[in-house]
C-alpha cells in the first residue's frame, strides 16, 4: 500500500487539521472533536451530516451558507460516535432545531438516532432524514435496505436551501423524505479501495474486469465482468435505474460522480454517454454536476445519480448559490 | 488498461462533449472546435490558456468570469494547433488584444507562437507568458528549461483578476511575467499516468516506491526512494522550494494539487505537514488551496505550489469571487 499519509492513528486528526487550516473563511474546526462547522450561523434550523470518513470532500466540504451547519468525520469507513455527532448539533442549533441527513447504514443510524437521544435532553428538536438512494442491491455487509450513496450531496443542497428560506423542522423532514424517493443511483469500480488499517484493495478484479453496483465501501455489487466501452457502461447504469422508476422521469438532474481514483476525463466520457443515452428516451436533463464528492478513498470508478426534477422547485433549490468548499 | 473511455481516437471529442454539456450555464463549446469559451464577454483583454489534455480541470475548468476568456484543449499530452489556438483567439478577442497564458513546453511555446503570428495577420494583438514553475529539474523529454505546471492555475486567477478590473494587454503581461518569478513548484508520484493510446503506465513503480520532481506528462523526476511519511515528503518538496528563493519569502500562498488518482483525504494530510513546516520557518500562509487542479490523467500524487504573497495585491487578486467551473 503507497499512501501519503503518516501513521493511520492519526489520518483523520491530521485530515481535519489539513483541512481546517484550508479554510479559514468558511468553516472552522470545532475545539477537541471531529466537527468541522460553519464561521456564521444564521437564525434557522440547523443541518448536520456525517459519517465515516474517506468519502471527502463529503461531508465537511458541503459545510457553508445554503447547504450544511455542520459535518462530523467518524473514523474511515466507520460512523462517527454519539458524543462527535452530539458536538455538532450543539455547535449547529440556533434554537430551530437540527435536521440530522444520514446515509443508510446500520451503525450510522444507531449513533445519529442515539445523539438524537442525548441532544433532546439538552433540549435540541431533530428530525432524522435517512437517504438510501442505491438501487443496486437490497441489504449489504453494512446496511438493512438499500444504501446511502452520492445522491446524498443533493439532499445536503436541496434542504439546505429550504433552510436557509425559513422551512420548519417539520417542513425539511417532510422535503427530506419526498426528495430521497425521487433519487436513484448505481455505482461501478474498476479498483476497490484500499482502506488504510487493512493495506490492500477491498477486493480484487482482474486486469480487465469491472465491477456494477458497488457501494462506497467496498461492499460487494451484483455483477463482475470484463471492461466495455464507456457507451455500455453507462447503458448498464441507466437502464437499471430507469426500470426502478417504472415510468421515465420527464426531466432529471444528473449527477455523475467520481469515486477519488478516476480522472475527470473518464467522468466526462461517461457523462456524455449518459446524457446521449437520456436523450434517446426524451428524457430531459435539467441539472449536471460532474465530479469527486462521494468517494471511497482510492476507488476507481464512478456512480451515476438521477433524480427526478419534474418538480421545477427543486430543481431551483439545486441550482441556488452557496458557499462551500465543494459543491 | 482499465479507462472509462470509448475509442481512444474519440477521448477528447467526447470528453469536450460531455463537459459543455454540464455547463451550460457557464461555457460553451465553439462549433467544430477543441475550444471551451465563456458565455458572456465583456469589454477587456482576453485571456486564452490551453494545452494538451489530460491535465482536467485544467484548463477549461478555468473559463469563465474574472479567470480565463477561452480555453483550447490539444489531444492528450499533446499541444493544441495552431488553427485551434487561432479560433480561442478569435472567440476571445473583443478588440484590446489577448494574453496568451502558455505551460513551458517546447510544442506549445512553437504553436502558441504561430497562433500568434496568425491572429496578428487578422488584427488581433496578442502577448504570450510562458509559466514555468517547476524547479524540480532543468531540461527535460518535452521541455527547454523548467517545465510549466501546477502554478499556471495561479497565473490564471491573478491574471484574470487584472483583466476583468481593466488592465492593458502590456500590463497583463508584465505583471505575468512578475507571478511566475513568485511561484515554485514541485511534485511527486506514488503512480505513473497511463496515457490511453499506451495503454500502460509512463514509468513503473514498485509497490513501496514514490518518485519526486516528476511532471505532469510522466517526465523522469530527480530521485526514486521507498515511500516515506508524509511528514518527511513534505519536507523533501518544502526544502527543496525555500532553498530554490534563497532568502525565505514572509508570506506565501500554498497550492497542493492532487495529480488526478490521488483521494483528497491524502491532499490534506500532505497540506497539514506543509503547514507545520512553513510554521517552523515563521512563514505566514494567507492563501490555501487544495484539490486536483492540474492533472495528470491518472497519477498518483501530488505538487507543492508556493507563491510569495508579500505584495498583497497579489493576494487579493488571488482571493476574488470568480463564476468558473473548478476554480
Amino acid at each position: 500500500m503507497k499512501k501519503i499519509i503518516n501513521k493511520t492513528d492519526d489520518i483523520i486528526e491530521e485530515m481535519l487539521s489539513g483541512l481546517s487550516a484550508s479554510y479559514p473563511q468558511l468553516i472552522h474546526r470545532v475545539e477537541d472533536s471531529r466537527v468541522i462547522a460553519k464561521n456564521d450561523h444564521k437564525k434557522q434550523v440547523a443541518l448536520v451530516s456525517g459519517g465515516g470518513s474517506g468519502h471527502e470532500p463529503s461531508h465537511a466540504g458541503f459545510v457553508g451558507d445554503g447547504m450544511l451547519s455542520a459535518a462530523v468525520a467518524g473514523d474511515v469507513f466507520t460512523s462517527p460516535t454519539p458524543d462527535q455527532i452530539q458536538i455538532a448539533m450543539h455547535e449547529a442549533d440556533q434554537g430551530e432545531g437540527v435536521l440530522l441527513i444520514v446515509k443508510n447504514y446500520t451503525g450510522d443510524n444507531l449513533n445519529f438516532e442515539m445523539a438524537q437521544d442525548l441532544a433532546e435532553m439538552d433540549g435540541i428538536q431533530s428530525e432524522i432524514v435517512v437517504v438510501d438512494d442505491d438501487i443496486a442491491v437490497e441489504d449489504s455487509e453494512f446496511t438493512a435496505g438499500k444504501r446511502g450513496v452520492a445522491g446524498t450531496i443533493l439532499v445536503h443542497k436541496i434542504l439546505g436551501d429550504a433552510a436557509r428560506n425559513g422551512a420548519s423542522l417539520d417542513e425539511l423532514k417532510q422535503l427530506g423524505d419526498k426528495v430521497v424517493k425521487k433519487m436513484k443511483t448505481i455505482g461501478l469500480a474498476l479498483r476497490a479501495a484500499t482502506v488504510p488499517e487493512v493495506g490492500k484493495p477491498g477486493f480484487e478484479l482482474a486486469e480487465d474486469e469491472i465491477e456494477y453496483g458497488v457501494g462506497i465501501h467496498g461492499e460487494a455489487g451484483y455483477r463482475r465482468e470484463k471492461i466495455k466501452p464507456s457507451r455500455e457502461l453507462a447503458q448498464e447504469l441507466t437502464s437499471k435505474i430507469l426500470a426502478d422508476y417504472g415510468t421515465n422521469p420527464k426531466k432529471v438532474g444528473v449527477l455523475v460522480n467520481g469515486m477519488g481514483g478516476t480522472p475527470l476525463m473518464e467522468q466526462f466520457i461517461f457523462m456524455n454517454d449518459v446524457l446521449n443515452l437520456l436523450k434517446e428516451q426524451d428524457i430531459e436533463v435539467t441539472f449536471h454536476k460532474v465530479g469527486n464528492y462521494m468517494t471511497s478513498l482510492d476507488m476507481e470508478g464512478v456512480s451515476l445519480t438521477l433524480i427526478d426534477l419534474t418538480d421545477e422547485s427543486i430543481k431551483e433549490a439545486l441550482e441556488s448559490e452557496v458557499t462551500t468548499i465543494s459543491w
